[in-house]
């Protein structure tokens, strides 16, 4: 007699059986079922023979139901194993395994224009002078995990007439990341000198660097140079980074320069909207052929200016320079001030000479965001825009002031003595995080230089005894990833 | 007593509730098997409480089930959700969200044998000059959606005599299209003039286009410039766009051009095979320093050629230019039309000076292809070849005859008024959409103008007295992406 | 009466039936279902009608089942169609269909010291030469299926006096594959000749090629050339290929050569750790307008280095060269040998001038790496690297020897004959495959020729006279991928 609890066993073992077997392709199990049938042979419902048929049976079911899971698995897998991580949130970053590669590029187009009485380019009027500031394109990335690289080539079209190259070779480099926290990088790129020089022109709060403390920075060993640099951290705070180096490949000056530079920094905190930054930086320089004709020129925060500071000297050997830096955020506001002090000395019959400048300078998020330090770089990197232009918000809106100073000696007629005064005004838009378009108006507050019509550069007709009444104002669009 | 109709329940209610299961592992259900359950304690054949323990476990088993089915989904998606659109039909392209990003290249190598008399570079016996007409690297995408960038470089080896630069930044802007259809492109771009600059050199039918309409065109404003562009169109018909400019990154002469393009053009139909463009522009340029010294000037349909006919003047002061276009495709014949005139005034003591120059062309693919009207854009764009080479087919073959015609005003000795006209026949060889190999025959039918060795380049000696007898044979292969 | 067998039948119906069913969502069946139906209506367990009814469900649940099995399938599917295969070992290659794309580039940063009295740059005490002796991008690939194409720039900013270009456009051609083992390829790439120099500046086992062999046939039509290839191999041991070249982009000299090479290599073994090569090359040159300033010139095996060995002459129009080849490889240590002759001729009162040189080196792996022979080119490949030191080995360590002579005739004031032998020992070290660090030191033993100033380069102002004094130091980092 067939029973109604046999039944009612029977069916709660087949329900749970092939439920608990449907619900797991990937762990195919039947157990219940095996668990049911040794039941249903205790009771006597099924014979010896019956059972060993169905268990069987139900292991051949298993293992399709199994082959078939795998199968699936498998269809994923084979799918997903030759993909590389593609990164493409505001970067081109491909990444598998052990190595990385990115591609990018950066643009930066300017129009700058004289106002008054300043001319660019010969030309009367004010005529603006428009140029791709930056026109970069680089390779970089990870190779065999412990070996980072770039290679990163400026195409930018010149128009100014600025001494500095700024088109050539910039990041090409190879660097040992396996001692960790070391780095160790070879070939060209920024030594470890000024907060400034070593944030990316990305990042930069104005469309140009403090001019006067980049020509000292710039030309004394700092920015791009073929080098060995060796960078550390340590304790959450401290940054210590010094290189060896012997010439840029941006400088047709100083072919033989060789020097070392060696920087520290202090951030006791770095939080998301806060953080403060102490910085020094010491170069040593040694001119192979003497400093040169632009030994260090400045213009005036304008790109196409003529250089309203210099000194020139192939007599002297060598150079001392020293950077103090200090930087701050609280919240939307930041401010930053440096300060760089060349001392050129060892000539045969020449005095020495001293270079000093400093800046200072204070921005304003009105749309809430926070310049975002970088702490073990020791300096700044990209604004995280709050609320994108293409998805409805008006971006980020960014004010800024900053006032440089510089005194430079000279000796070497027609060259004198300059010293010089520079107010920049500026406004950034940021509609997302990789587009910027920047305004600043640039005053030339007090100049007392050379008024050397060489000197001045080959488009800039601009005598530099008018350089006490220049404004000027220049416009930037920028994309980068 | 257990009833054949309870076991005939039970079974079409395990079977259907199971089947149902199984067939939907990422929508597990188990209704049917609670109705089952519900039937089964109604009619009481199970009781309450093993209806309680038999629901509490078929839900366990459904909890099961969708556990497993959502596994299986997260792998899927794990799987793809990091992957970005990859395009490789012909192009490279990577896009994900608000992004995209497409890195391309292109490479065009000529060789030029001057038939008869003519000679290249100096050397006897029609020497062939072999160059790298263009030869560019892009990156170019979309940033946030709204953003187009784009940088290109072309690092073409100039090996000819010609004075236009051929290398160096070619496109390299930021363009907003989120006011669509309008768009507004800041940067270095083509400003909007003549249809056949502004089809792309990929896609142009003959090796170079039309040298003396393009000599009035290139070299007034037209091609690429530092400009602000704004484009729109309407009512499938009609387009707009008009740009201000300030200089060209790729013209050497003429730093302090300024300048205002506009261009209207009307296409009633823009069908696969069937397309119909008239098209007009408008230019007025305003030259800082003087129109100089290749003011306008123009090559004999190759691009080695010496200049044939030539305005040259640094005393006039502004220009204004018209361009009129007409165009169309009837199946695999097309036929364009360009008349461009330039007066070019305002110099002190000087008359005004006139450039005309106009050409008509007709190409006929013998394998069926038709040129393909790009009407948002009033140009052309990519061939699609109906039978590529590499699947069997002959690819696309096309055949292609233009006369050119040019009369130039000059007032400046030794440069007299010039004239020519010049035939040019072609075929064109696309073995796939992205490869091209072109042969052009060029005779110089007429030409009576400039004989200045000076004149005449660098590289190439010929006398263009000589010209009149001049004919060329090209070689071009192609390859883009 | 409902029996026990019925229920087992019913029973293990089910069972087998629901198990097939989950074990297969990809190929859904209810095939044992519709037996169990037909046994049970046959045997009179379920009506007619009743059969017809679940025979529908069943039919339906299958659909179901096989609905949801070939939504998953597409899922998968859909994830992975449009996802080509991304190859991200030591390179960056995305490749679909009939399209393939790689993106690469390479950095070779060289420091040269000149030990003794041997100065650079005109700075006394031997002030090192730092330099970016090859810094290229490029793209590649195939685009639909048989044409091969690729574009590649060096950016190399070069420092040293050496005369040859090492910036410019270097591989930019396409290639067409399809007459397989036949390729033909167009465009600017390296003519069939020399094992060295065709063997990429990646792999080759010294800083520099042998500068003498090197020297006549960089400048004697071989080395990268406009041109049109043809290449073949057969028997599984030999190749053949020609060109016929008109000139190179990366030569000022001689704009209008052309000429035919012809190579054929033998190579009876070349397996993993073995191989033997034998080739012979040889060259017909046409100078359009003589031979030139640096007809043929050679340095001391160092970049920056003088020149020590050069003919000049304007006056040969022509010449023939003859290339022999023989390397092996015999597990970790390979042996390389090469022999090139040029006679100058064709002067209308010179006499024919000879250029003769050969080296002889050896390597040895102390890792026990092979050098890596490429039958199908003629040349060696990549050297993969045993125990990278990313994953904790040493990399692969390579001692080499290698000695050099070479005799120039010159018969132009104020160079008279040259001879020259040189020593040159290196070691590399690869701490993985595109990773590699190599010193080289470079002994003059023997030079006796020009002490022309300006012969001694632009950078230069080492007296050749001085040479048979003459060592050097070189440093070299290198990436590529």
């Amino acid at each position: 007699m067939f029973k109604k609890t046999h039944i009612k066993t029977l069916l709660a073992s087949v329900l749970i059986g092939s439920m608990a077997a449907i619900s797991t392709p990937a762990f195919a199990t039947n157990e219940a079922m095996l668990d049911l049938l040794k039941i249903l042979r205790d009771k006597g419902s099924i014979s010896s023979e019956e059972y060993e048929l169905l268990v069987n049976a139900s292991k051949a079911d298993k293992e399709k139901a199994e082959g078939a899971a795998s199968e699936a698995k498998a269809a994923v897998k084979k799918a997903t194993k030759d993909l590389p991580k593609i990164n493409t949130k505001g970067k081109l970053e491909i990444k598998k395994g052990d190595n990385k590669f990115r591609i990018g590029g950066r643009l930066q187009a300017d129009t700058t224009v004289g106002l008054g009485d300043v001319d660019f380019a010969g030309s009367e009027g004010g005529s603006p002078v428009t140029e791709f500031r930056r026109a970069r394109m680089y390779l970089s990335g990870v190779l065999d995990k412990v070996w980072k690289f770039k290679f990163q080539y400026d195409f930018a079209d010149d128009q100014s007439g600025a001494t500095a190259n700024t088109n050539g070779i910039k990041d090409a480099y190879i660097a040992y990341t396996g001692f960790k926290p070391v780095s160790i990088t070879f070939g060209h790129h920024k030594t470890p000198m000024s907060i400034e020089e070593l944030t990316s022109s990305k990042y930069i709060t104005f469309i140009e660097r403090s001019q006067f403390v980049n020509g000292i920075v710039a030309d004394m060993g700092g920015g791009r140079q073929y080098a060995v640099t060796a960078k550390s951290h340590f304790a959450d705070q401290v940054t210590l980074a010094g290189s060896y180096y012997i010439g840029s490949s941006n400088e047709d000056d100083a072919e033989n320069t060789q020097g070392f530079v060696g920087r520290i920094t202090w951030s006791p905190w770095h939080e998301k909207t806060r953080a403060f930054h102490l910085g020094f930086a010491y170069n040593h320089n040694n001119f192979g052929d003497g400093c040169g004709g632009g030994c260090i020129d400045a213009e005036p925060e304008v790109h196409p200016g003529a250089d309203i500071l210099e000194i020139e000297s192939s007599d002297h050997k060598n150079a001392d320079v020293w950077v103090a830096e200090a930087s701050g955020v609280w919240g939307p506001f930041s401010a930053q001030w440096e300060y760089a002090a060349a001392e050129i000395s060892d000539a045969a019959t020449l005095p020495d000479l001293d270079a000093t400048a400093w800046y200072i300078y204070g921005s304003y998020y009105l749309t809430g965001e926070s310049r975002r330090y970088n702490w073990k770089g020791g300096s700044y990197k990209q604004t995280k825009v709050k609320n994108p232009f293409h998805k409805g918000g008006w971006g980020a809106w960014e004010l800024a002031l900053r006032y440089t100073s510089g005194e430079f000696d000279n000796s070497t007629a027609p060259v004198v003595d300059s010293e010089a005064d520079v107010l920049t005004a500026g406004v950034n838009w940021y509609p997302s995080n990789n587009i910027r378009f920047s305004a600043n108006y640039v005053d030339v507050l007090h100049a007392n230089g050379p008024a050397d019509a060489e000197l001045a550069g080959d488009l800039s007709s601009q005598a530099v005894a008018d350089a006490e009444e220049a404004e000027y104002f220049v416009l930037r669009g920028q994309w980068y990833f």
